[in-house]
């Protein structure tokens, strides 16, 4: 399993196992000269983290990040920075059920055919207690992208099986455990995830990221264009089957009249495109959408086979997200970020006139 | 602008504009042994080409691909294989309309703000001509992969505009010029077009891209997952706004109960996950879905600027595609070769036991 | 500072500064099933580690790694593998002589132009603490090499200063400080380190490293060759100024009769190539020699200027390695099999048949 | 075989073989706004090409470089610039004594174990017909280096068999066949060649090859090193069997108060280091030296073994160079550029102060 590593200019390499001594990381490519400490990513990490609330699992992660090099007197240096967390709570549970089982929906059935082998604790590699690191990464990326162009990147729910947001507003998203936007869906979310939890069910979501004043011109055309980087990346998350920008599926049945983006000298009419065109950035917002299934670990029996392929019937115990989704909001923050700065290292190298070319038309329309 | 190459162990670099002299790229990694000539490639070559129907654009691009190297007596040796294709038509036509102005929906902006130069004939590097190169690549790997594995890769146009094809009979596909799976559909889809073209105008699409008999076992957990690397794959192809793995965004509203795919001793009883779980292969059908946008380049006038920032109107004259989501099939098609076979070496670096292991069910339940 | 990362498909990330809380690095790319614990890893770092006599550092730098991740009931299991090992002694000294001023001889004035910041303290990210991570991954490596192949991996001292040594005898390199493969030069070695150190000095050496039970047909033609990689992996070493690969600089003033190795059919008559031809291994006894430095950091008064371009002298404080080269050789022998391995991987991607192959002729002629 | 491709950031991916069709490569990652045609590529290729004089090759090999993609204008975008040599006289010639026997001292024996199968024409992929490429991807470098940075990369003969120059005029170099910098050398030069090709046997070389007017503050830490991969690069040549940075194996015997370049106000007072300090360039000059091993390739009969492993005799007709390091001066210049130009790139994208930071010192002391 060589892939731990995401990033080409920036990159960050992880490694640990849900129940293992700890989880971490390197973060390499980082500029010189960021103030940085581990609160600027202690934030993040605790909207990630599981038990904040009584909608996600009550499993205690003490998702507590250790900034172990590449600081010096409250600076970045240049040098790879080092990440750790440590797991409080790794001792062993019972695992009998799903040490020789593969659980519907789990990774548990293709690890053990890959690998020959397999950590089952709580998933083992599999599990998204590992997307902590890329939150703290992410962390780093979204401070050095706030600080140099005032980048925002900003994500929600958008939808919870059958709740619907229409309405976002920012300052309305990191107040209610489920990332949602609008205040007046709040109540029908709590309502519809405590049903769901009586009936031991799991339901899937929608999750919108956006990014603002992204520079125009990141991306490089051809294959490591901005769309691809951020589709391999948000596919990347565990439970997610589908990737949008901008219009996204909604384009299959547009006229070309209806999604060419019109450009007056005021900026862009429109952003069906999400803000990337050939690849490359326009300056307008970056609009992305995931699709992430239901948990696959639910109370209610579900068929499958023991490792020696005989039928087995199989309980996930424990207490478990009814809604991976909800947790997957800051974790596609921090990919998003960890995309942008990317590119923009990658476009800097080429060209080191980030800031000096003056776009043709204002990034946004007033 | 680096990131001309895909894949890691089986990789594909490409050069060339729209309107240069060739088009071309080196395929590196590819095993030595595998009888291969030009033309193995030429057929979806030929099926990617424009003109080669009234419904698709009547340019003529004389896709013809040379192989230059790594071939020797009819086989591969193991070195990098250069792969040439003349641009035969490549005489400046007149460009005086989009030297100097942006057509929406193009990339003409974006490429002007990033490099601040730009080869604007036919789109320059930004043209989908360039994918010719990919589909040539893939070609390679496709025969690889069938030849050692039986893997079978097919796509398919599965909707254009509000014609939604249901029935899918892969004998269909290549019998007609839009791909279409479905002979009670082929008439609609005819009428569509045709009134499309009289209208100026362009549409959207949805592509189905498939691959059968994968071994379980393929792809890297965490970031160079397989659905991963394939929503890279696809969403680097021009035109492409959205991706979707298995039962993409229809797991929104899923429960657990719903997506979970249960397993017996005679295999899996359904495949929502499409044939990845946690990123890795599972032995069943892999299933991609595509959304295209409608072609940007329309003979219905629309508003722009120009290089300084002035109002502009723009008409793109010439003869194109009205939905380049036909063409993109198979695109679709050698990308996804290109990352299958791109895991497939990886898997073999790690475990010599490729073929070794027996999968504990089968890879299809009968 | 991206660049923290080594070898493609089995590869090494570290992070850490001599003075930081921790150093550190993930292996990725580890195959399953290799039986791995921390001793296993102990004994080279024991190698390297300084204050081990009185010929090296005073220093006390527990390097006692502890492995985070990756291994699970005493295997690997293909995940990455997170490796920890904590400063113990980092509390900070006075450093106010080489905070403003840079030494001549090391990276103090590079690292401030480059990066406009600097970890004054020990060096910061340039100190050799850091290659403790790397005599740790390589002992993952060379245990599956050994394994698997049977691979030999032997380092030792062949000259320090004036001291040539001719014999080489395997069993005696570890029996004294100084890693001396001859009985007889023991005393000499231990005579001349006493003198320099009364004299304030250092001194430079050179080392060989080889490899025995190489498989044939390791290393990429072209650009990513055994040799070059090798040549990558020892010029990378601190101090390292120069890298030979078989006869070295000797090839200078050889003839083509003299040097080609002629073969007959009981193996090569001679091994001047040094197992390596056209970039891959012969199956030869692989051998490496490289020379380094000697050691900047000493007490006789050296000009250079301050942070401000001011004259200054300098004098570096502390107990220092009067002979850096000594402590290389673990080093080096942990390089080689880092890109041993991640050659064997390579072949392995391209190649089912590493073991099935049978060479025309036996490795060593006998 | 993959690894056909040299740096991260500008890129060249390189194919063919000795006798296909055509040989070329890709250059990715050059930045736009460079002016750029065929004739400044044209130079150093002739440089390189056999045939030139009596002293090398009399083989025909009109090494003329076409530029297929990437410049619009005489100047290039930003995107990948194909390059295509023809291989004007690849009919096959008798190749009866080499396909089923193994040249000692070349890569027939490994290419034939590793692939199972091998391009025996003029040794295929591992001819040095292949570093014509490199040489027109280094002159692109060359070209952006010196318009940008004033960079002057420089190479010659310091050393053929027992003939050494000790005195470089940068101005003799490239009057003579031999690349000889010394011009009171030029005639025992020539009369040693002439009697060596009486003889019918080759002679080894040293090569040197520097760069003045780098900026301080190129390369990275830890593994991707200046000098690291420097002697990746030198490595990499064809026949190449030692590279030094700076005064290279002779640091064995010095002490420290002898190789630490001491600094004045006024720069450096030397240059052991050879430009690389912790690296990182120091602004100063960059010093390499290489050995290349006798060409293979003579007149007088070797022992080997067939196919088979039985016993046989092989003697190499044609005209081959008598001392291949001759050719290698333009192809480590090419290297050098390469590295260099990467690693401007990298470190552009971390500092955008590649011009802003005033060195504290002068590069060269005066």
């Amino acid at each position: 399993m060589s892939g731990n590593t995401f990033g080409k200019l920036f990159s960050v390499t992880t490694f640990g196992e849900s129940h293992g001594l700890a989880i971490g990381g390197v973060v390499d490519g980082c500029p010189p000269g960021l103030e940085l400490n581990e609160e600027d990513l202690q934030g993040d990490l605790d909207r990630r983290k599981p038990g904040t609330s009584k909608y996600t699992t009550a499993r205690r992660e003490d998702d507590e990040v250790k900034i172990l090099s590449g600081v010096f007197e409250g600076k970045t240096t240049g040098a790879s920075i080092g990440l750790l967390i440590n797991n409080i709570d790794q001792r062993s549970q019972d695992y009998s059920n799903i040490k020789d089982s593969f659980r519907p929906g789990h990774a548990d059935y293709t690890y053990q055919q890959k690998f020959g082998i397999r950590d089952y604790r709580g998933g083992g590699r599999s599990s998204a207690r590992e997307t902590a690191v890329r939150v703290a990464a992410g962390g780093i990326a979204k401070k050095y992208l706030q600080q140099l162009f005032g980048i925002e990147i900003r994500g929600y729910i958008s939808q919870i099986g059958p709740v619907v947001i229409d309405k976002v507003d920012h300052n309305v998203t990191n107040t209610n455990p489920f990332f949602c936007p609008d205040k007046d869906k709040i109540a029908a979310l709590d309502q519809y995830i405590r049903d769901l939890k009586k009936e031991g069910n799991s339901i899937g979501a929608r999750v919108c990221v956006s990014a603002t004043n992204v520079p125009v011109g990141l991306g490089e055309p051809v294959f490591d264009r901005l769309d691809a980087d951020i589709a391999h990346a948000m596919m990347g998350i565990n439970a997610v089957k589908g990737v949008e920008v901008g219009d996204g599926f909604d384009v299959v049945t547009q006229k070309g009249t209806d999604h060419r983006d019109e450009i007056s000298p005021k900026g862009f009419y429109t952003n069906h495109a999400g803000g990337v065109l050939g690849g490359i950035s326009t300056g307008q917002e970056v609009l992305v959408q995931l699709a992430l299934k239901p948990t696959s670990s639910i109370s209610i029996s579900g068929k499958t086979v023991d490792i020696n392929g005989n039928a087995a019937g199989i309980i996930t115990k424990g207490r478990h997200d009814p809604c991976v989704g909800i947790r997957a909001v800051p974790i596609a923050e921090a990919m998003l970020a960890l995309v942008l700065m990317d590119h923009l290292l990658r476009h800097r190298a080429q060209n080191s006139q980030v800031h000096s070319i003056t776009p043709v038309i204002p990034a946004q329309r007033p």
